[in-house]
């Protein structure tokens, strides 16, 4: 990633309001409940899944899938992203806030001098 | 959401920074493969998804939920979006960048004037 | 279903031979290790759910799913099936008696006469 | 897998049926749609697959996981199929027809001939 990548620019709420125009532009959304929604998720990771379905760890480095693939990939982890924001928004949540919390909540559970790992 | 939320103070990059920085301290992630991590993606939002298993439309409101059940729902979205970003992270995809091309090359496909549904 | 459907007269263990035949006719099954094989149940079941995504109980009936529909569900059932026999072929599971013996267990924890649903 | 397995002996609609009982003998199954029984599949899938979460192919044999994890992951593919085949009865589908044909149309895209992979 360069130093000045799109993440360090973007905020989470810049990102849903992206996709909230894209559907009030077209005036949809009518079945986009969070029932919805969340199955749209499932949907979405199952098709980003099928890339990694058959090979082993080494096969998967950037460098070996290479340009096009990872193009195909971006576009699978962005509709995740997407129907995730979308989520959030039916529901009111703030997705950030939530990380920050489940965060939280991690670092309670597994204190890092405790759980850390030994090479 | 309050008029200033996480959400429009957080950038994607802090986001996956402090992922980053909690799997560091604990000298995790040596299974943090991509496909490890696209199934735990899919561990996770059917984990959600089992909030969303048995009703109808009409019972999936913020409302109707109740807090302590939102609360649940909202740690599952965190768990999602973690995994998303320590993925994103391990074939080092700009996460807002995808959004943000996806939903040009969505822009073209469905253009506004010509898909927009009608009341 | 027919008084003698094709349910009826297969067993499980014909189920599992027709796709056992099939891999070793090709020589293929290379990558069929469990793992994968579970992933691939998962990416099936999201494109066997992809036919319900949008709509509500009362829009997903086989009458108005229509044939052409309905016939694309069962080709997506039929491959859930298929690796899930491949699954249990991969770790020697026998799906009838796990069946059976889950059924049991359920059987014990939720018993009629205390669980029985009033109308 | 023994000689007389169960597999061998038991029918995919006795498989059914023994589901249906236990239904029916609870009066239970009234949220059990079409759509919501496929979202339940997922769900169990996902849990079938948290068992192969983190490791390489090499630590999923059943010698490896022992007989504790084989009775999970056995219960964790019962609960799949059972879902399954709720599912099937809700639409009226024959699942060993289901698979029949769609072997068929395999048979047919993969010509055993042509596609044989070689060692």
């Amino acid at each position: 990633m360069s130093k000045f990548s799109k993440d360090d620019q973007t905020t989470v709420a810049e990102l849903k309001l992206l996709v909230q125009r894209f559907m009030e532009a077209r005036n949809w959304g009518q079945g986009h409940t969070p029932k919805n929604l969340v199955m749209s998720m499932a949907i979405e990771v199952a098709e980003l899944m099928e890339h990694f379905q058959w090979g082993d760890r080494e096969d998967y480095t950037a460098e070996k899938l290479g340009p096009e693939k990872m193009q195909e990939i971006r576009m699978e982890v962005a509709d995740v992203m997407i129907y995730m924001l979308s989520f959030c928004r039916s529901l009111g949540i703030d997705l950030s806030e939530a990380v920050q919390a489940k965060q939280e909540i991690n670092e309670a559970r597994f204190p890092a001098d405790r759980v850390r790992h030994q090479e």
